[in-house]
């Protein structure tokens, strides 16, 4: 580790000593870190941090509902770590009951969603979570467990506050939390953080405003600024439950923002400016954008022999996603038309059964290794739904790519890189084989594409440390230090009207009309005076 | 360097490959830079970095006025570099003179400065700054050397744009600029890098908000708020000239903060979050506080022997600055009397004679080893005026401090360090030998002075990237890409009223009062014509 104490020198008393050796031991010997993770997709990356954590001598215990059934990309805690599983009443069915329509409703709609689909994502994100909490319920209840966790002595809660059980429990146990995230719906993890975004030039999602690379227009802007305030509106209902919760059992009057806003000791996110647009950050905001990019490792044989058998044409990586696995027949047959009508061969995350007419070329796979197919010499394009994952492998390793995006955060992302110039763009909407084909084929043959990710790749790898030990060491800070009080802004202690300094203005605006109409009638008792004097003058003329 | 692309795997064509290896090449032949520095303290830093840069192969030019002497910490081009002299039409003697009455003015006022010492300092700061404009403009007209100049194919500028010089330069030679500061008066750093700092919680200097590590009480915001205000119009003042020539020279309407804010591709700034309250940042600045921290070199023999021999007591180390080198007999009387009456050696810089019954304990220097003797195991304590350089070495070698703040931000910087409890304070207006002994016995005896030093320091020292390696870093990026595009903000592209969405807010308000209004019409007019049935029907009865 950098920095360190230059012991010997500095003649420090013996309370001073005993004091910097409790805390060096400590860190040499290890700490103690509860992590309370968010399946899918969210723990693919969080993953590679906890094992390094167990592998750097940290105790982890990594809380986990028994409903995880453990395959990629669920829950299974690396090794070297403890996994405590706890109960609770809902079933994985009813969670995927939640979500699993969102599919069906991206490939049956046939066309861009509306107001009307906007509603209904936040009505089903909210059932998504609400599960959770009710699964949080269980274990916060758990007396059993919830004691052994409050004996543990962790010197941190490390998860992803798209949940908020690790939120609450950092609170209850007096644990700094470390959180690791891409964002929160509605910007919550902003105002959290007491981050400014200004609606002029900090585009929210679902505005189109990621599309141009130059500043928003007056419309644009118009629509940005329109969005948060919706947001602030959809935040009330998106997170009523949390707020609920973390009242109910922290028995306070709280919500979820200002809990994590005070517990979240560093916040480690999951983006940087190669694939966002520069916007401002709090001291406490650690951006490790690209942390999933990790060494490739060794493809299995069959897999090795499919891709480097693929001549000088090279290969296509194809995935949708970790929660999109199948797709209607004639979407499917869209894609083998097209995969059929280009020379390369395609590997392809897929859970469904293909056509038996389908080209040998297509080889598919219920998981893909995304990051080492793309490390492969010949991965000419990565054809995706634009996931922060995805985005960010294909980045690393310059991969230019087609992207179909389905919903959520991934119109944005999308919009993101084609706007740079190293992506094309297809919509599941109206796509058709020859929509397809010519969106790889641009990008396969157009060489600006390729030239423009190298050097975006470039940008993204030239960094002074990896993500990864960044988010190692923040950790480690927050364990060594009990927190990072240093970082923490007065903003925190201000109310709405406070921060943006309202009672300041009306005060220095009242002072300054006081003095203003003091000012008018001295003038015009003055001229009256003045007036009157001069008609008495006249009238003795 | 860290990253870096993975070549042979990412199978790239002809094109791609050469756009890469120029890159890297270029980055391994090493860049060229043009460095043009501010004298004085600020020099003293950034020399670290200029060093450095020589040291890893970069062609480096220092741009000097002739009129600087090279002693202390004036200019002298570290090994490596190439210096280019050139003619001013100023004398040492005119510079000096702008500034010389500053410290009589302190040491002989006698009380605590008012607006009209504010007002002076002003224009005293106008007058210093516009020696340098004066010196700016004959370099600018120098045809022969910038031509040379103009024909050097410099990769960066590196300057402290707290004079113009180096940003025109940039501006002329189309180079980005690095820039390397503390802060700008009036918050014009912030400003030009489109940082925001709501006044309600970023305490603006001379206002007083620093002395207090909570929240600001209503009156501090309030007094905060009219600072911000009345920088505004006090910036005007100060950088019309800069302006002015900014204007001229590059014949276009440009303001210095525009020029800035254009040209900054990375602001390093020298300072974190073990001083200053934690604030919003923006991704092109790179916090390197500390960067002045170098590793302790030996101290000269005689020095070395002073110091050893200080017994179990040790030494303090005493400096006022590198602008105060002199003050008035009665009182060096103060300070020697105190000396006498604590068992501690004492080095302090002063080039003025001490009278002949001057205790031996305490030795004279014209310039002082600041870091090396705060590194030595001895040193008990730092009596110092509060200047950042200073603060950054005491914190760096944990030795708490008695401050003595003289005039700039030094009042505030030693608020920042008192509220931190690693420092005692005495006023220069009413300091006495028992003030003076208090403060220096409460921080010599009292242990918890050095207990929190020892952990600001840990917590200052603990991370995950050296200062000076960070500054390397991110000069070496801006000449690898020719810039840091992808951390500009698109707020530049904004005017006041766009950026603050004062169009799009009276827009919103005008379609909400226009709604509002026809609502209210529709109303009347419905319960009119109800009214009106009303009375019909009741006529009609």
């Amino acid at each position: 580790m950098a920095g360190g104490v230059r012991g010997p020198q500095l003649g420090l008393g013996p309370v001073v000593w005993l004091c910097l050796a409790t805390l060096l031991l400590g860190a040499a010997l290890g700490g103690k870190v509860l992590v309370v993770p968010v399946d899918g997709s969210h723990w693919l990356s969080m993953r590679l941090l906890v094992r390094e954590l167990a592998a750097r001598g940290h105790d982890v215990v990594v809380l986990v509902p028994e409903t995880s059934d453990g395959s990629p990309p669920s829950f299974r805690a690396p090794a070297g770590c403890e996994t405590e599983l706890y109960p609770v009443s809902y079933t994985q069915k009813d969670l995927d009951g939640t979500l699993g329509n969102i599919t069906d409703d991206v490939f049956l709609r046939g066309r861009a969603p509306g107001v009307a689909d906007a509603y209904a994502n936040v009505r089903r994100l909210v059932a998504f979570t609400s599960v959770h909490v009710t699964g949080c319920e269980s274990l916060l209840r758990n007396g059993e467990l919830m004691g052994r966790l409050r004996r543990g002595g962790y010197d941190a809660v490390l998860t992803d506050p798209f949940l908020p059980c690790g939120a609450i429990l950092a609170e209850t146990l007096d644990a700094p939390a470390v959180f690791f995230l891409r964002g929160l719906p509605c910007g919550l993890d902003e105002a959290a953080a007491q981050c400014p975004a200004p609606p002029s030039y900090v585009p929210r999602f679902y505005v189109g405003a990621n599309a141009d690379a130059a500043a928003m227009t007056f419309t644009q802007r118009l629509r940005n600024a329109a969005m948060y305030a919706a947001d602030a509106a959809i935040c009330r209902v998106a997170y009523a439950r949390f707020d609920a919760l973390a009242s109910a059992y922290l028995e306070t009057d709280v919500t979820y923002q200002e809990l994590i806003g005070r517990r979240g000791a560093v916040w480690l996110m999951r983006y940087d400016f190669a694939f966002l647009r520069p916007k401002p950050q709090m001291p406490n905001m650690v951006l490790i954008g690209g942390v999933n990019c990790a060494e490739p490792a060794p493809l299995a044989a069959d897999l090795q022999e499919f891709v480097d058998g693929s001549g000088d044409d090279g290969f296509i990586v194809f995935t949708l996603g970790s929660m999109v696995d199948k797709m209607p027949a004639d979407l499917t047959k869209v894609f083998l038309d097209a995969f059929r009508k280009i020379p390369q061969r395609v590997v392809w995350r897929y859970t469904g059964i293909l056509p038996d007419d389908a080209p040998e070329k297509v080889k598919t796979m219920k998981w893909l290794p995304q990051n080492d197919l793309l490390a492969h010499p010949k991965a000419k394009l990565f054809l995706t739904h634009g996931g922060s994952h995805g985005i960010y492998e294909g980045i690393c390793n310059a991969v230019p790519m087609v992207m179909m995006p389905l919903f959520g955060d991934q119109p944005d992302n999308v919009d993101l890189m084609v706007s740079r110039g190293v992506a094309a763009r297809v919509s599941v909407f109206d796509v058709t084989t020859e929509k397809l084909l010519e969106a790889l084929n641009k990008v396969l043959n157009d060489t600006s594409y390729k030239e423009k990710m190298v050097k975006l790749s470039a940008v993204h790898l030239d960094r002074p440390i990896k993500p990864l030990d960044l988010a190692v060491f923040w950790t480690e800070f927050v364990m060594r230090h009990k927190g990072a009080d240093h970082l923490r802004p007065a903003a925190h202690d201000l109310n709405l009207i406070q921060y943006h300094s309202l009672d300041t203005i009306c005060f220095l605006a009242a002072i300054l009309m006081t003095i203003s109409f003091l000012a008018l009638k001295c003038c015009l008792f003055c001229t009256r005076k003045c007036g009157m004097r001069v008609t008495v003058k006249k009238k003795k003329e």
